[in-house]
């Protein structure tokens, strides 16, 4: 089966990298001939933004896939059609996926609690949702944020003017600000058959937006609730594929933050810690094989490299660790690689954590 | 770094995937632009014995590496001098393993037990070997023989007469059959530091002169047997890289049947059952990176599939399962990929190989 990949970072890597053992042919569509999925795969550069490209993707493959969402639905859907090709996760995820205020109100439509949150088109619905709701509020750009870009904190009435156009004028929605005791997530896939199958819920802690560490929390009552909110999703969209859930833990339960239609940065810890990791389990998903198990090898931990490569030698010589970089060129800001660690017990895993973080420069 | 790997078989396949995550560039030389390698990595098209393919790989890497040791010596050394680049394993890893009678003639310089055995360069030698030796013998192929390919079983007088020009005149060794209970065989990487690690011994099943299964042998005398012979082979080459070493266990000990300098199938099982795979371990051995933990996780065991793709749905369907495609064209005889199977214990790895074998086709 050949499975087209519109995307050439490192997610298009890792899924890259995963299904070649299951013998899956691989075409990658990225931006760059040196994107770290193209060093991996054989494929073609053009812009994700470019029905020809995309078309002629579509045209080499059974099924397409993405590695992020943020690619014109529109441009997806005219490339693919009359080519034969499926495209895997379907399209209104894309869509939700891709524009904050239809997240929303998906999560409200399907009762998965979210932060209040109003339309902001201008500056007039700002001020009238400042009224509305009282601050602090966030104020975030529909499309196209991550890592913490594309969103303004609003704490006293004196950062509302202006905020709006400080974000560049584009759509934006404003939420309330959800106090929380922890960051979590679930990663989770859907089969063509309806089968899903959860990986274990995570907990993320980010340093400057963006994630920093992510630990596999043991099995609690969050777990049951996060499975409730992730498939009502999955079976909303009639995904087939992986997606991913953030939520903020909080005194009165889960609170959806965000959602992403794919393999996410909080699930690369599986590749090493999973009997399957999320990568074969999306490409499992998308090609119509059953989906795989997914028990925890002890405890399980990663952390993120971000700017600056991790010394290899060094991490080499810690037992239960795992490096995984990328092929990126570093620059401050950017991820470049990861570290999993995968410790017999928790105790274990806190001592390896401390050792890995003190070689894992963040720049 | 840049590793170049002469072959573009399915070992330069494997070996291409486990360096990725490492952040290691890899190019590969192969014979044909569809090999399994090139459809992983970067690389070129050229025959193994021209020195100029070799030289141009050789220019644009730090460390060249072989998936295969029926590379001309000699080729390969006029390849490297003078472009910076290192050979590992070195080239007396490459020549002794290439070429039965210096393979035999350094098991018995080392004190390795090994089968008594002739240099065959004519029928006339034979001749003399037999009525030495007495029959039965095997008579083999000093070079290029695999799979049981280029070899011949003398039981009988009958069978000696035409038996050296059957296998074309080529030069050849003459050997005694060794009565055995099983083949077994060692995995285990040397670093350029000189730190031995070992894989665990493992055992061999064969069909047709195939390797069929290989299931880890749990830890026992023959242990120590063989972690003293590959030990004395890895010193002796100053090898960096991987060694593997096949061995007949017999009433009287082991005896080495033969030595690969390089990454082997009875391995392929550590991708999934192991803290470090074999193939990782080559490239951290040959990166000049600390060599990695060998502690197998449960009961482990790998079947060969050969002649005929895997049922892909079916395998997957299987807990415990992984299956490992090469990306190759089935032809009987052909090793077109492997399963994987890492069970919690030996009972469970029985009950579960049972299936897996009846799911893997063998042409």
């Amino acid at each position: 089966m050949r499975i087209g990949i519109v995307g050439g970072g490192q997610l298009g890597r890792m899924l890259a990298l995963a299904a070649a053992p299951l013998g899956l042919s691989v075409r990658v569509l990225g931006t760059d001939p040196d994107d770290p999925a193209l060093l991996v795969a054989r494929g073609s550069v053009g812009r994700y933004d470019d029905v020809a490209a995309l078309r002629a993707l579509a045209r080499e493959v059974d099924v397409l896939t993405y590695e992020f969402e943020n690619i014109p639905a529109r441009a997806l859907a005219a490339a693919i059609d009359g080519t034969g090709a499926v495209l895997h996760p379907p399209l209104v995820a894309l869509e939700v996926g891709s524009d904050r205020l239809r997240e929303k109100s998906t999560f409200e439509a399907l009762g998965i609690p979210t932060a209040p949150f109003r339309d902001v088109p201008d500056a007039e619905a700002l001020a009238r949702a400042v009224a509305e709701l009282g601050l602090p509020l966030v104020l975030k750009t529909r499309r196209l944020g991550y890592d913490g870009k594309g969103q303004k904190v609003l704490r006293a009435p004196a950062d509302v003017p202006g905020a709006f156009e400080a974000l560049l004028g584009v759509p934006c929605i404003v939420e309330r600000f959800v106090p929380f005791r922890r960051e979590v997530s679930l990663v989770a896939a859907r089969s063509s058959a309806g089968e899903v199958v959860f990986h274990p819920l995570v907990e993320n802690e980010h340093r400057g937006g963006i994630l920093f560490r992510t630990r596999v929390l043991p099995e609690g009552p969050r777990t049951d609730e996060a499975e409730r909110h992730v498939r009502a999703l999955l079976d909303h969209f009639g995904h087939v594929g992986v997606l991913a859930l953030e939520m903020f833990d909080t005194d009165a339960g889960l609170v959806a933050n965000e959602l992403a239609p794919r393999v996410h940065n909080s699930g690369h810890w599986s590749q090493d810690g999973c009997a399957t990791s999320q990568f074969e389990q999306h490409l499992r998903a998308i090609a119509g094989l059953p989906l795989g198990r997914t028990f925890v090898r002890g405890a399980a931990a990663m952390v993120n490299c971000v700017g600056a490569l991790p010394d290899l030698a060094a991490l080499s010589a810690l037992p239960d660790v795992h490096v995984h970089v990328y092929g990126k060129a570093p620059r401050p800001g950017r991820k470049v690689g990861h570290v999993n660690v995968i410790a017999p017990d928790e105790a274990a895993l806190d001592a390896r954590l401390a050792e890995v973080e003190a070689l894992v420069r963040w720049a």
